[in-house]
This record gives C-alpha cells, sequence and structure tokens, in this order.
C-alpha cells in the first residue's frame, strides 16, 4: 500500500471517529430532547384537559338548582376517579391494545412497566376519556341515582369508550377508512353525547319539567340556580380546549399546533357570537346561557376539523355551531320533551355530529378534503360512515347498560328525593349551609 | 497533480460529505426544535392569557352587585369572542401589517396561509388585544347597555388598541424612539384604563352612588357581592400574568424569562402588601378588596419594566403601586367622584402610567438604563413621551367613540333597567335563581 | 516531512476545524435547548403550584361559613404575598444556601445577579414555601388574629420552613441519609400540617364547636357554606399538583414525569374512591367533603413515593390515604377533640407522614426501595428518622411560636368578633352583600 493511501485511510478513519463521536453525542441529546419536547407538550396538555374536570363541574353546578349541587360535585370527582382506575385497568387495553380485526385491542391490561412514552400516552387518554363520561352527567342530572351513576362510569369508561375509540385513534377500521378526527368530535364528545340521550331518555324528565294540560304538553324552564359559576366553567373549557386540541398534535414538534390554536379560538367566538345572534332574534334577548353554550357548541365542532381547516372556515363551522346548539336545545326541550338539564346532547351530541361531518365539508389540506374545497363526497361519505357506526355503537351499547341498571338497582331516585333534593337524599349534604335558598319546584 | 494531493482532496471532500451530512440531519432537528420550543412557550404563555379572560370576569362579578352578574359574563365572553373576530379580520393587520409611515400596520388582513409562525403570534396577540377590550368592562359596569357595549369591543378591538399597539409593537414610531413596554403596561392596560375612565364618565355614575345634600356630595358605597369569586379572580389573573410576562420573550430559549417570573412575583406581591399596609392605616383594618387590587397594581406596575429591574426593584415597583392605587382608587372615588365600580381606571390606568414610567426610573440594563441607575432622564423621557402620545390617542378616539354610540344608539341602560338589574332588563336571565338576595339601591 | 505526512496533518486539521465549527455551533445551540426545556417545564411547572393558592383559598372558603370568607382571602392571599418577600430575602439562603453541617444553609440572602437558573429555581422552590405557610391556614380557620397570622407567615416561610427544607432537599444531613421525599410529602404537606396541628391546639376550638353535657362531649359539626367552591378548589389542587409532581423532576429532559404524573393521577383518584368507600360505610352515605379531602389526601400520599412506585403501589397509597383521612378526621374532632375546620392536619400531616412511610414500603426502583419490594427495613427507617425529626422540629418551633405570639399580641379574636364574624371584625367586609345568611353559631 503506497503512503499517500495510508494518509487517506487514517484521514477517513479520523474523519469517522471524531465525527461520530461528537456526532453521536449531540444526536443522543437531539433525541432526548424530541422526547423530552414531545414528554411536555403532551403532559401539560393533559394536565390542561384534566383541569376541563373543573369546567364541567362548574358548568354543571351553575345551570341546575341549588339543591343538588353536592351530587354533581360527587358525579364529576367520581366519574375522573374511578373512571380513571378502570381505563387504567381496562379501557386503555381496549383501546390502544394490539388490534383484534380493527374491532378492538387487547393486551396491555393494567398499564405498568418502565417505559415513559407508554406512560405518557396513558396520561394523555386517560383525561379524553373521563371527558366523555362527565359530559352524561349534565343531561342526567337532578335525578339518577349516585351508586346508578357509578356503575355506568366505569362501563363507559372501561368499554364503551374505548372501543369505539380504538376504531378511530387506536389503529381500528375506522381509521383504516380514511375517518378523520383530529381531536374526538366523535370519539369524546359524540360518544357522550349519545350516552347523555339514551341516559335522558331512561330517566325521564325531572318532577314538574313538563306539564300537561289537555293535549297540550308545556315545557317549564327550570334555571340554574348560578350563572357566574355556569361561566367560569365555560371559561376553564375554553382554556382546557387548548390542551385538547393543540395537544392533540401528539407531538410537540408538529407546529400545525399553532393553526390548530387559532381556528379552535375562532371557531369558539363564532359560535357564541352564533348563539348571541340566534337567540337575540328567537328570545328578543341575547340569551346568557345559550351564548355560554354556544362558545361550547363551537369548541365541539372544531375539535375534529381543527386541524385540517382554513381560519375562515373555522369561523363558519363554530358560527354555525353556535346556531345548531340553540335549535338543538329548543328542539329536544320543547319538541321531544327530553329533559337535558344543562343542554350536553345539544352541545356534545348534535355538534359532534356537525363537527364531524364538517370534515368532509371544509377540509382543505391534501389528505382531509370536504366538498366545498374540491374534495367531492369522497372524504364527507366517510366521516357520515363513522358518526353512524359510533352513534349506533353508543345509543345501542349505553341504551341496554341503563336498561339492565333499570331494572336491577334502579337508575332514578324516588319522587321524594328528588323533590328534598339530591344533596340530603343521597349524601347528606348542604351544599349552601345557611344561605336562604327557594327550591323551584 | 500529485496522488499525495490526491488523498488530501479526497479525505476533505469526504469531510464535508460525512460531516455535513450528519451535521445537516442534526442541524434541521435542532432547527425545529427550536421552533417547537418558541412554539410551545407561546401557544402556553397564549392559553394562561386566555384564561385572565375568567379572572377579569370573576373580579368583575364579585365586585358588583348579583343583579348585573349575567350582564357582566355576557359581556366579558362577549368583548372577547367579538374581539377575537375583528382582531383577525382587521385588528393584526393594523398592529403588525407593514408600517405606514410607524403610523399604523396595513396588510395582512383575515389572517390565514400556512405558516405556522404566523398563526403562532397571532394567537399570542390576540389574547392582548381581548385583555386591553376588558379591562373596560369593570369601569362600565352596571349600567351600560349591552348593545353599545358591542360597539365598543369592536372599534377597540379593531382600531383603537392596534394603531398605539403598533407605534410600541409593531415597529412604529415609539418602538423607533427607544420606547421600553415589554408586556404591555401602556399597550394594553393604560389603554385599558385611559378607555375605562372615558367609559365612566360618559355614562355618568349608577343610580344612588352619590348623594348631594346642599353643597356637599357624599360617595356611598356600593359593596360587590361576592368577594370569595373576585379573590379568585384575582389569583387567576395572577396565574395568568406569569404568561402575560415571561410569554412576552417572545422566545422560548430567552432565559430572561425566569427573572421576568420572579420580578413579577415580587412585584404582585409587594403590590398586595403595599395596599394592605395603607388601607390599615387609612381605615383602621386591613381591606379585602384594596389588598386584592393592590397585587394586581403590583402585576401591573411591573408589566413594562419586568425585563429590566432587579427583584428589590421590581418590590418597590409593586410596593408603590399597591400605595398608588389605594390613593387613587380614594381620589377618583371621593374627589373626582368619577364611578368605577371596580377600580379599573386605578389598577389599569394609574397604574400602568406608573409602570411606564418605572422603567425611565429603576431601568438597570444597558439597553434600558433609568434614573435611579445612573441613566440620567433620558429614558424616562421617552417613557413619558410614550404615556401621554397614548393616553391622548385613547381619550380622543373612545372620547368621540362614546360621544357617537351616546348620540345614536345610546350608552346606557334606562332608570328603571338599572334599578331592575341588567341581568333581568338586558338578558331575561337571573343570575342566582332561588337564592334570597336583598338588592343595594 | 514527507508530502503525504502533510497531506494527512492537513486533512486532521481540516477533520477538526470543520467538524468542530459545525459541531460547536450546533452544539451551543443544544445546550442553550438544553437549558431552555428546563426552564420552560420548571417556569410553567411553578405557575402551575402558584394557582394552588387559589385552590386552598376555595377549599378553605368552602369548608367554613360565609361570615369568615373575606378573612381567608386575606390569609391566603397576604401568605403568599408575605412569605415571597421573607423566601426571597432569608428564606432561600436558608434552604439553598451553603450548608453549615449539613443543618442549615447561610449564604444567597436577597435573592439577585444575573443568573436565569438562580431566578428559576428560586420561582420553582417560593411557590412551594408558600404552599407549606397556607396549609396551616385551613386548620386555624374562623377564629385567628390576622395579625398574627401574618406573623405567623413570615417566621414559618422564613425560618421553619426553609431549614428542615435544607435538610431534605438543599443538601442537608437527611438528604445525606438517604431520606427520599421526591415532592415533599414531609418537606411541604406535614411541615403544614404539624404547625396546623400546634397552631389549632394553641387557638382552641371555635365557640359551639364541642358542647359538654356532664362528663360528655359532643362534637358539633359546623357545616362549610360553599360545597360548589370547595370543590372547585380540589379540583384548581389536583390540577396545580401535576407542576408539584411532575415539576420536581427539576429537569424538562427527565423523563421519569411522565410516570409521575400518571402515579399522581392514579393515587388521587384511588384516594376519592378510598374515602367515598369508607364514609358510604360509616355514615350509610357517600360523603361529598369527605371524598374531596380524599382525593386530596391521596396527593398527599403520592408526593413523596410518586417516582419510586408502579401505578399499583400508587393506587395502594392513594386508596389507603383515603381511609386513613377519613378515620383521621374522625379522630381528631370526635376523640381528641382538635377542632380544624378543613381537615388540614388529617389531609396534610397525617397522609404527609402516610406518604414519606409509604417510601420505604413500596419504592420498587434500585435506589430507593421498600420492604414490600425486597428492600427491607432500610430505607423505612430512613423514612421513619425524617418524619420524626421533622415532626419534632416543626411541633417544637412552631409551639414557641404560637406560644411568644399568644403571650405577646394575642392569637385569637375575642368572643364577640368570632361571633359577629372574621370578616366584619378584622377587615370590615361583607363577603356576600345582599344575601340573606343564616349564621351557624
Amino acid at each position: 500500500m503506497k503512503k499517500h493511501k495510508v494518509g487517506v485511510v487514517i484521514c477517513v478513519i479520523l474523519c469517522f471517529a471524531l465525527g461520530s463521536l461528537g456526532a453521536e453525542d449531540v444526536s443522543e441529546t437531539v433525541t432526548l430532547h424530541q422526547q423530552s419536547i414531545d414528554m411536555i407538550w403532551l403532559l401539560l396538555a393533559a394536565s390542561l384537559v384534566f383541569f376541563m374536570q373543573a369546567g364541567f363541574a362548574m358548568v354543571e353546578i351553575g345551570l341546575t338548582r341549588a339543591k343538588n349541587s353536592g351530587n354533581i360535585i360527587m358525579k364529576n370527582l367520581m366519574d375522573f376517579s374511578v373512571g380513571a382506575l378502570f381505563f387504567w385497568a381496562v379501557g386503555w387495553a381496549l383501546m390502544y391494545g394490539s388490534s383484534v380485526a380493527g374491532l378492538f385491542g387487547f393486551s396491555q391490561f393494567f398499564v405498568g412497566g418502565t417505559d415513559p412514552i407508554l406512560y405518557r400516552d396513558w396520561m394523555f387518554q386517560v383525561v379524553f376519556a373521563a371527558t366523555a363520561a362527565t359530559i352524561v352527567s349534565g343531561a342526567m342530572a337532578e335525578r339518577t341515582k349516585f351508586s346508578a351513576y357509578l356503575i355506568y362510569s366505569v362501563i363507559l369508561s372501561a368499554v364503551i369508550y374505548p372501543i369505539s375509540g380504538h376504531w378511530i385513534w387506536g389503529g381500528g377500521w375506522l381509521s383504516s377508512l380514511g375517518f378523520h378526527d383530529f381531536a374526538g368530535s366523535t370519539v369524546v364528545h359524540s360518544v357522550g353525547g349519545w350516552a347523555a340521550l339514551m341516559g335522558s331518555l331512561a330517566l325521564g324528565p325531572r318532577i314538574g319539567k313538563y306539564v300537561r294540560l289537555g293535549k297540550t304538553v308545556t315545557s317549564k324552564a327550570i334555571p340554574g340556580h348560578n350563572l357566574p359559576l355556569a361561566s367560569l366553567g365555560v371559561f376553564i373549557l375554553w382554556f382546557g380546549w387548548y390542551g385538547f386540541n393543540a395537544g392533540s398534535t401528539l407531538s410537540g414538534t408538529d407546529l400545525t399546533m399553532a393553526s390548530v390554536a387559532v381556528t379552535t379560538t375562532l371557531a369558539a367566538s363564532a359560535g357564541a357570537v352564533g348563539a348571541m345572534a340566534i337567540s337575540w332574534k328567537q328570545f328578543k334577548k341575547p340569551d346568557v346561557s345559550m351564548s355560554l353554550n354556544g362558545a361550547l357548541a363551537g369548541l365541539v365542532g372544531i375539535t375534529a376539523p381543527t386541524a385540517v381547516v382554513t381560519p375562515l372556515g373555522a369561523i363558519l363551522i363554530g358560527f354555525i355551531a353556535g346556531i345548531i346548539v340553540v335549535i338543538s336545545v329548543e328542539l329536544i326541550d320543547k319538541k321531544l320533551h327530553i329533559d337535558d338539564p344543562v343542554g350536553a346532547i345539544s352541545v356534545h351530541g348534535v355538534c359532534g355530529v356537525w363537527g364531524t361531518i364538517a370534515v368532509g365539508l371544509f377540509g382543505s389540506t391534501d389528505s382531509v378534503r370536504g366538498l366545498f374545497y374540491g374534495g367531492g363526497f369522497h372524504q364527507l361519505t366517510i366521516q357520515a360512515i363513522g358518526v353512524v357506526s359510533v352513534a349506533l355503537w353508543v345509543t345501542i351499547t349505553t341504551g341496554i347498560l341503563f336498561f339492565v341498571i333499570k331494572k336491577t338497582g334502579g337508575l332514578r331516585v324516588t319522587h321524594n328525593e328528588e323533590l328534598l333534593g339530591l344533596d340530603l337524599s343521597e349524601h347528606n349534604a348542604d351544599s349552601y349551609s345557611g344561605f336562604q335558598i327557594f327550591t323551584t319546584m
């Protein structure tokens, strides 16, 4: 071998050695940074989504009567607490375990081990599962037996939610089909909304809610007792929604999070404006609780399409959601005579469906293109299939669930317990001790 | 060419090839990390600032009467919602579009496109714009027509705030002058404060607030109905202020954020202590709502100088702000007979001015050096120019605005509507249904 | 020198030059990213922990009577504000200054300078110090002189908390021993709990709390006036606890934060379930405030062991904490006749001890291995030593402190002031102006 060749060889080896030494060192650190950025983003987003539990509690408390506040606290605290334990034991496995024919997962029961990524992902998902569970609480407020509510919570968090969740987010059949639900208009909100519908139907209306005179049934308003708390709840939910939607990039380095935050903000704003506008037109005055629900409607509506629509698309989706929610609340109450004290069916169910469909209308990216952006009916059809499938799954399973509970332990408190208020009858509590409060009904 | 030269050349090429291959790969990732760190920081900070809306709502609700709570909710919900839509359409363009002679921006209307940085920056800015708008709500509480408030919100968010904002943060004439307002003592708070002053003057005091007996005018205290909610609001605001101030580094890798968090904490603490101390001295007892306002005063005061002062400087600025706010509230109420139900003019206007001036007194960095740190009157003069310019801009424009509203649609509800409460008269709502509440006045 | 050697030398130099040029550039940025990730993580975690102040305030307000709410606000606002100022001046120095024989720190008084890391660390620590201080407020509620409370706050934040903190987190003697308290079951919570016990003892019970009939002493329940606010407080605390525990990795790239978030979630959930279960069994109905305290008990219990236990371990620790807190509250009230209005001694003191001991039982890592995981009594003994030392330190010092206050300025308001309520007597305030409220007792 010629000496100059030796020189080159030495040089190349040095090149590799020195380069790889430094590069490896740096690149290990850079890999750790990638993991850390993802980790921080998802844990903080999960914390924000957790805080939405406070928002749901405040909204539900605020929009119902004082005599049931303690019961609502217990339901909201416990659907998370019990739900989290069962989502740890079973729910995660059914949602994100190895897929069985695209229908459900089946591995990783009792989440454990040493992988921080698994812990991170469970943490981010458990707060979504709990959100689905807690939505139902509002529609079933003021008349549900607490023990029945506990059982329902367990089944929803452990089985029903995870299975349809698997179809869409766990690599199941709907995701294979190309169904797009970025942050859960269907996975979370419409699941909660459909369960809320079935729960409300199974329970029947609160005492005195519908008064029959001859052939006419009149719906009597049962006003909530604390609008300030309800508004606080809405602000908390909106705040938490930045974790809910922007966190659903599932990566701290996916810069889409910025447009997600923007479309979320605009849709919520337009939802509040839409609901205010139509309530102003219909009732001659801008309605407070309708406007609050309008903001939530906009948020629920944008949750599926948030990452694939333009700001203008987001404004339209939100504004329409705000109008839908007012019409839906009126329809469900005044025409269908289904008693949903906080409007959960309309906000989460109806607007969850709307948001999912809106993906097929307003989607404007290469991979998700809706009808209005030249994508034809392709995406729209897939979205509709998803909506119908999940609707069937949830109404049937929760239908059976509430039927079984009704026939065994009972779903509803007694007439007297309801009149007395669930705080006293179910928990021996007085939520506002010392305050002079006249009970409606 | 000699062979050994060939060897060297090959080697150099290899060096570049291998090195750049790895380096490019890593450096692309590192660049993405830079963007991600900035992105996460600003989006989370923006979320925190958004949450301040809840804080403002709770403070204003808590410090006013129960009969107007629903109206306050609507104002706070809507100044954000309507404000965000208009800040998207117009406001951003006037504030951050290409500068026209340093006076206002004029491009990027209807923010859109595919640049995540633009979305990120809009998101961070819209929550500041909404803060300025919502400040005014408190000073105009309990007597403003809701429709008038909506119109005011649009104009402030879309035109007035963005233009003076452009002068300072958008590359306009005041920034060229060296005016320093790190997080918005002037840009946000004093703009809100001056508008609050004009709104309050245009409206006149609430019925029964000032009682004339002969030549003496007595100011009657109209106590707020919910101190716990007011205190919650202050804690939420303080919490959100970490996003407001520390987020204003505008970069996730600007480590100044640490001293910003510290000076913010110390100034707020000193503000609370200062207000408590002087209220204790003046009223013989440590006053709750004054102490709460003292914490806010400290926060407003430190907002401009937070990044350029020492911890001790921050404590002094905050403590003085706490004293100023008590004196100012008393002066505005008892001497000037301007009715500002929550003290917004004093907290945001007067202390916003104080914080801006404090930059010229306590600035201790090379680029921003104040009078007390050997910088002479240079910075102080610039700060004073900024204060006066913005004061003139806002008082004149909002003065015209409120005058026009007054002469057209009307700014104030009727005598009877005010007595009845705005919840019922403006929204047909009852914020505390069932509670026995005796209305003051 | 042969030419081919020259070639090699040139080549090597080039290798270094080019390589180090790029590498240095990238590696500087990577180092900055490391600092930024840590910084963002700790500042956001600190903000979350700060927000816990709102949680403590709401819990304490909710679980006590309306006539003392304003006083509670003042205590919670001021223990943070005054505490922060003194923790800046003195506390940090005693906790993290250069160690004097492992007993206390003594340098870095009046934290200042230009090091962002120092500011970051102070920021993260001051919110922990304030948490310890504020815990005591609940046990001393409804009867403590405000001025006495101020003095106590200063001493605790400036001296007592920092010194035992130094033993464990500041490199003192307990840390040398191998004592493990990840996020402060002992450092923060049991310090607060022991001080709460001494404060409560020094004060004696509220008027009318214990009624003596012959030889029997009956404990009279004095119900809180606002369960919704109390529940909001618990949700806020739980939310903030993600900053408290996960932030205690003290580094944004320590991926342990994921399992910390998970064990925190599971323990809190299990705590709520545990307290609900035992209260259901004991009182025949699932108790609201016990369940809320159960969640807090689980959180306090997991705070020390959160990073070294399995999910199953966390569930057991939390569940047991939930049971302990109910038994402890009953015992302290009904048997020991110590009046702790919100259960702070049980939640923070007793469960803080339990969590610290639990490290020695459930620790499952190589470095911290508990009795149940094959570690024998080694870790358990160290944990017990820590518990006892801190208990002695805090009970003795706060005992002396409260004794001195009692003998000088006085610790308790007068009989009439207490009956009137501290809002009026101490602050001339009415927290719920206009509401009809019947005062218990």
